[in-house]
């Protein structure tokens, strides 16, 4: 090692050593002669000291200490006058007998602290100078503890880790494969997994019982802010075991995590039927760290002449409380908020619930105070709430008051990130109807389109209407939600061959289609499959709420933006003639 | 759960227990009016045992119980009469009270046996089944502990786990890479990576200091027996670190690997150039699980009219220990095996040592006794040993003579599977001179290739031979070598910008191209980038190491074959023109 310590290190026990440390420059000070150093590695910083005319300055030459600047300096561990308690090295320092450069170090385009002055587009174009930021460095120190401590959990419970491969084959039933054509396979191509599903099915009818895996996985979506082209899933499967089992078992790997990780207590984690949480949250993961539930108005607010209501589908108000003072122009801006294209309402109807106990509402010529009484009876309003309504077609005005229970959460301080409230989303329905959704293909429009995938199991009860009324049948699928986050889902799989068949019928696939694609699936159902379920957690969203961030992309070491570009490596990009001959393609653009 | 207990965990203290188990019918006799069923799971077997004459034989229905079928069997606990010594369960047996079918199983095209009667293709195409094979799932068992311990070790000594990008930029100047369409950016590839070397690199840049990962690499090379498209590395960087340090850190790993895994203790490795490996075993990964090193007899056998000898660059012979009484047919097979293609010898000169001290050689035409004593002398052969040689162009009969020590190692029981030899091969050549590779592209030859990879760095004391004698610089690169395989690799990386580019220059990049394709590392150089090094391990080939095979295949779930299919989902396959389309690609053999 060129070093005896780290720079995170040392302690006042240890004065009077001769130490060697390395590390890079974080900032210089000169104080009357004395030079001051602070030498930064990952294990933290270090105060160094030298006198300014001795050996050492020679040594720097003619440019001095740049930050930056790479040193292996030896010298004399000294008690500090002044003592640094915000840093664990601060009641030492090093006394330098000698500085050697390693490397030296342009000025960084931007600075290297927690609070930087780097741009987004920047930050990712040096991104190995970004990862130099402790804070950014933290959340990937948070992910490699997940990771390890997910792995311990799941370990000790004999779940077995498994690579499953990552050159497969096309399944364009999800979303967008990512395609890898075969060179010694002219004609064919292999594709990336948007999740190992298929295998780890397939290892359950080996037999081997618990198995998991933290895996990329592969999806050519067009990206949302937040989404990335390759991401990395806690996928996991267990057989001979039912939905409580499964339920039971990573509700156990989260509490573990919160506890191990952040050394908060979980209590046991509620259950919510999806009808519910679409009911009372207009969503299927609802942030449960505040109540204002959607409150179905439709019958109480009928028949008062005001059209909008009278027409609507739906009327649906929420209650925030404390709110009743909200000015004029807070109102108006709330209600150009609901009108934005992504929120989608028409506008925006409220009611007071003043501090005195009178009511007064944005539609008084249509109710009187009788009538806005009743409303507040419904949503459970007290003196100085306020209430809040809209009202249009069903789904549109359920979507618009989801996003307004949140938008009002947020402006009433009830999303604190340091409080987790989890919660599972049961009873999912099995399909759903795919009028044409951008990460599908298009020629899947006007199907019935999984929910899940493919493989989830329809509730027994519910089996005998997948012809009748396919909408309507319920699957044994689960998400587990953490503040409004959907941080992972899975499902009780399909272990008969025939109602496998029977689901890849309803969703349109032709015999062949389904031999052809799941074929081996299908077969392997036929030598003794076990029943059996599993789930996969989304981990770069697990590491950013626990970190207590927003976005995923700098819980990932090496992001890609929102065009899927990696802006430091500069990929894709181009490749060669020579390559593409090899690989049997042309390119249609680059022809034409 | 389904079960109250697997099938491997019942013993004498659980008597009298009512228990449910869960698994496949291993196998079935009657014995009297009794039926017995061997259930196993992936924990175990468990004996139960029915009367035949009761309800269990009418839910069975017809066709009774086969193999492979799935079962929920309850009953009570009892010791048995005839005990099993063989097996952890072998002391109880379970006397059912109900049997419950979960699924039903065809009859597998191979026995689920340790020994199966199924081909190697019949047994990818069902691998579902080929792995409920105990010898197969043990495998995995022991690649699940491997990576477990191996993150165990390295976590201990502080090194991060941090994902790297599978999306990444081609840079065909090693094997060849895999390549994915991008369909949001036209006309670009992604590749996936060949080995994440500059991400690694560019972590120590950002001062991670300790990095590991198990992670997927991919080659496109033209697959040999025991080599996969997609392959799993222990992948590690280290920073501030020299040679020394990766040495003793990965001799660590490997040490606390077969102690904590096989409990044996391995000693210190010893270290060998590769100029002495060269040498003495004519191989760059010697099997020094025995001696027999190569002879260099040139100057001995010179000038004795024997034209083969006169003739030749190199004579070559190693000393089979014992082996003096081989027959005349066993030395004429042995000469037809040297003369195999691959082998590549023109014949074979041998010398016995007789037990009674006498020589005879094939060669006693131009060499008298003594001159075989000297022979004798030259080889330490002795009383009962037999000299083989080789002679012709020099590198031709090194590998020859390379090639017949290890086959003379088998003959002999030299090469115990139980038995672990390793070893440091260190100061690897840093160039080799491409006359011409299959696995790399047709445009690369004629050109100096990086042995181990262009960012290794060469001995400071070689560096001014770079442009004199590109071919006798040595580099700081080392391989750990166990038994004769090669189980992984790394070196000290160049860490400066100018040596980088140097090195660009010398493999014969532009500026241009080498700006290009590694731009972003050079200029992460310029921002201090500190001293580094790193290795990787191969993890399928440590795991079949451990598990005493030689091939890797049984090591991974689902391997490829040798045309690098899967034949178990059948991929690589055509995808739809609709894909193609969205995609930019035409296929030019479809097209033609």
């Amino acid at each position: 090692m060129l070093r005896t310590h780290t720079c995170g290190e040392l302690r006042i026990s240890d004065i009077n050593k001769t130490v060697t440390l390395c590390g890079w420059v974080q900032k210089t000070r000169k104080l009357g002669g004395a030079t001051f150093i602070d030498l930064r590695d990952r294990y933290g910083i270090t105060q160094l000291i030298f006198s300014g005319d001795d050996e050492n300055s020679k040594i720097l030459g003619q440019e001095g200490l740049t930050r930056e600047m790479v040193l292996k300096v030896t010298g004399t561990v000294i008690e500090r006058e002044s003592k640094n308690k915000n840093l664990a090295t601060g009641e030492i320092e090093i006394k330098l007998q000698n500085i050697e450069v390693l490397n030296g170090s342009l000025t960084p385009p931007f600075t290297i602290e927690d609070e930087t002055d780097g741009g987004d587009e920047l930050r990712m174009k040096y991104r190995y100078l970004d990862l130099r930021r402790n804070v950014v460095r933290k959340n990937l120190e948070l992910r490699h503890r997940l990771a390890i401590e997910t792995r311990n959990y799941l370990d000790k419970l004999n779940f077995l880790e498994v690579e499953t491969p990552v050159l497969i084959k096309s399944t364009p039933e999800g979303a967008r494969d990512f395609v890898v054509p075969s060179r010694m396979n002219p004609n064919q191509f292999y594709a990336l997994p948007q999740s190992p599903q298929t295998f780890k099915q397939l290892l359950m009818v080996s037999g081997f019982d618990r198995y998991y895996q933290i895996v990329k996985c592969f999806r050519d979506e067009d990206l949302r802010a937040d989404r990335q082209p390759e991401f990395t899933q806690i996928d996991c499967e267990m057989s001979f075991i039912e939905q409580e089992d499964i339920l039971q078992t990573f509700e156990g790997l989260v509490k573990y995590l919160f506890k191990t990780i952040k050394g908060i207590d979980i209590p046991t984690l509620p259950r919510m039927t999806y009808a519910d949480a679409m009911k009372y949250y207009g969503n299927d993961k609802p942030d449960t760290r505040f109540e204002m539930k959607l409150i179905d108005l439709k019958t109480l607010v009928k028949g008062a002449n005001f059209k909008v209501f009278d027409d609507a589908e739906a009327v649906l108000a929420i209650c925030a409380k404390g709110a009743s003072e909200y000015t004029r122009k807070q109102l108006d801006e709330l209600t150009e908020w609901v009108k934005r294209p992504q929120i989608g309402a028409t506008g925006l109807v409220y009611a007071r619930v003043n501090t005195d106990g009178t009511l007064k509402s944005s539609v008084d010529k249509f109710y009187n105070e009788e009538a806005l009484k009743n409303w507040a009876t419904a949503c459970g309003a007290e003196k100085g709430d306020l209430i809040l309504v809209l009202a249009g077609a069903e789904e549109k005005t359920r979507k618009a008051a989801s996003e307004l229970r949140l938008e009002m959460g947020n402006k009433l301080g009830l999303r604190d990130k340091n409080k987790f409230s989890c919660l599972w989303v049961i009873d999912f329905p099995l399909l759903e109807w795919n009028e044409g959704d951008q990460n599908l293909l298009a020629s899947l429009a006007g199907r019935w389109h999984a929910k899940h995938h493919p493989f989830t199991s329809p509730k027994p009860e519910d089996i005998e209407l997948l012809n009748a009324d396919p909408g309507a049948v319920r699957a044994n699928a689960y998400d587990i939600i953490i503040n409004g986050v959907e941080i992972g889902g899975g499902s009780i799989r399909i272990h008969n061959k025939n109602l496998q068949a029977k689901m890849f019928d309803v969703l349109g696939f032709t015999k062949e289609e389904a031999q052809k694609q799941f074929g081996f699936l299908m077969n392997a159902f036929e030598f003794g499959a076990p029943p059996h379920g599993g789930i996969a957690l989304g981990f770069d969203r697990l590491c950013s709420m626990f970190g207590g961030a927003d976005s995923i992309r700098d819980f990932i070491a090496f992001p890609k933006n929102n065009s899927g570009r990696d802006l430091m490596i500069d990929a894709p990009s181009e490749i060669t003639d020579e390559q593409l001959k090899e690989l049997n393609i042309e390119n249609v653009i680059k022809k034409n």
